[in-house]
């Protein structure tokens, strides 16, 4: 069992996330999908960061050196966007700041399964995807060609993301009934959210997007930012469920309680405990 | 005038579509134009399908042989993604996947006509337009090159739909103030759905995705299934205006009342007629 | 002071202007951004116009010379639409239709900047920014290349905005706190909107396509329906915000009442001033 101490930590690191992310508003660069670009933008805005969907490879070099963190998500990848998401990728790397990966469906298409292993070796920060996703990623940099299975429950996908955090350096994600974070070593799972956010197009894209900006204003406590913006996003799901009466009334509720959300209400909701 | 058991009968096989598609969650492959990218997937999440936004000529050897149903869509059609439409329409006719072709503004260009007519070669199960565009397709199916009247009326186009079918093959759908299905003998008039839903950008292309989910689940009965997915979609539009201020409104509870719809109300609100 | 009969017919004009657009209902060409093509969509919808997100370079010789104004958006710029931009509007200026340039993020890289400033040399009737773009634009077409500071307010641009309608023929229109719009010699000041319509993504382009529609049935008073497009897109922001909690319900909201807007509310609340 949790010590309540130690959850009362995990609380008020959420809310001090949080904070900094609306004070510093970080300049989050999105190479997404054209699914998400809306609702990634919105979640960005309504958390107090700054979004910039620039995705042209001619842009890279201006562009990238001002952003403060970046999201790469493959949801809709064709082969001319591959050389923009290496070239910002690559340079973030080299300017030190953090970046995710969303494998997005990466196992759609061997294209997409191999663009996703080119871009882990351009060293993520984080890497986030769903049970399946990170399965198959993980069994993919082993050199299995095992395919992926969409029934699995993220909470199968420990050893995997595990696996995937020792191999790529990278602190892995997976979101699902219980969202799972690890560096390969620590895995500590976060409780928050709902069922019907996954009735909603892009909000996995939406919480890569979410990390990014947490990430941006603490880059050396990798492995909290990340389980603080899966909390946030989890418990502004809660809320925004609560007052739904389907996913597009709990798409628009999430926002707003994203926006909206205080700190009495994030410590007494944040459920974080460590699995291991 | 409709027999009530006739009436029955239709009501009583909507709500046995509407059951399977949330049974079975068919994985339905989307290469839809980027204004309705994001309606048409929570449109298709709502009604209990999976979508599938993939586009990238690359990954259809892959990807399209496990899906359950296409939905090809024209909307901002440029040339590079003209080849993965015909890829992925030709792989689905070959395994004999259903497929819907959305001629979305077909007249707006030469080469988007052209571009919908080759698509019709490749023998789509449905073709889904509003009055205007079947005119249109439907002329210039039989050579002509008559230019697209936008004030045309569903009903109007009967005669176009009727030789659209016959000379295609295609269960043709048009989509106004009452709702056509054909298959080139029988006509069916769907009269669910209300004039605000046109004030919605891309609702047009949801119902094509939604009728791709039924064609899924019941490939063997086009025109049934089509029918069923044109009343679902004008009941949730019903269920929604009744609720809404406007039409952003509107489209949030169209799609809440989409994934909540239940049988009693399914069989109270479906208004199917025989038309010919 | 302004007076008040200056202030009425300010009033009487934008309800004047709305009227036109909702009984004309204009066939407006959007070539936007990615993020911004639904809401750009539906914000024209709901003011009665007619949207058409047609942006490939084979399609503009066919269509083009069809619509009744253009809105060109760089926001999520590549060299591959470029082409199209530059078609569009040539064809707009040669057959004297209304068209507007929105610079989204025109200071991301020297790319957009050069494309921006070639798309001014093809004369836009209105250039519309947000006061970092306008200014850095400005001083761009005067051969400076101080870059943006993204913290200037809209009213520090208004010697900026003069600058660039002077140099470029255009009404400039610089959105923020108070809108300023321009003409190089007068300066009017728009006060309605509320700040957290910012907190939405695409609302700078949204207001872009409502002006290109109010342009379309006004194109011989380029500065008065620009304002009259300000104050109705800002009207609709203060009743949206009015009953939202956040920014997505503004969202909501704000098309909601940009579809109800009548008279007696427009004629109340427009607060429109001459500031130069």
């Amino acid at each position: 069992m949790e010590s309540k101490s130690e959850q009362n930590e995990w609380s008020s690191g959420v809310w001090a996330h949080l904070t900094a992310v609306r004070q510093q508003s970080p300049l989050v660069q999105c190479i997404t999908n054209f699914v998400s670009m809306d609702l990634v933008a919105n979640t960005l805005l309504s958390a107090g960061a700054s979004p910039a969907m620039v995705h042209s490879v001619v842009e890279i070099p201006d562009f990238t050196p001002h952003i403060h963190a970046l999201c790469v998500n493959v949801g809709t990848l064709t082969p001319d966007w591959l050389p923009s998401m290496k070239a910002a990728a690559e340079l973030a790397s080299q300017l030190r700041k953090p970046w995710v990966l969303d494998p997005a469906a990466v196992s759609c298409s061997g294209f997409r399964l191999k663009a996703c292993l080119e871009l882990i070796e351009l060293k993520p920060t984080v890497i986030k995807g769903n049970g399946s996703e990170i399965i198959a990623l993980s069994s993919a940099s082993r050199g299995q060609t095992k395919g992926a299975d969409s029934s699995h429950e993220s909470t199968d996908a420990i050893e995997a993301a595990k696996s995937l955090a020792m191999s790529s350096g990278a602190v892995v994600a997976v979101s699902g009934a219980v969202d799972i974070v690890t560096d390969g070593k620590q895995v500590i799972g976060v409780h928050n959210g709902t069922k019907m956010m996954q009735q909603i197009t892009a909000t996995g894209c939406s919480l890569a997007g979410l990390i990014v900006a947490f990430l941006a204003i603490d880059s050396s406590r990798v492995l909290e930012a990340t389980v603080s913006a899966m909390a946030v996003f989890g418990i502004a799901g809660e809320l925004g469920e609560a007052m739904a009466n389907g996913p597009a009334s709990l798409r628009m509720h999430l926002i707003d309680c994203l926006y909206g959300l205080d700190e009495t209400t994030v410590l007494k909701r944040v459920n974080v405990t460590r699995l291991g």
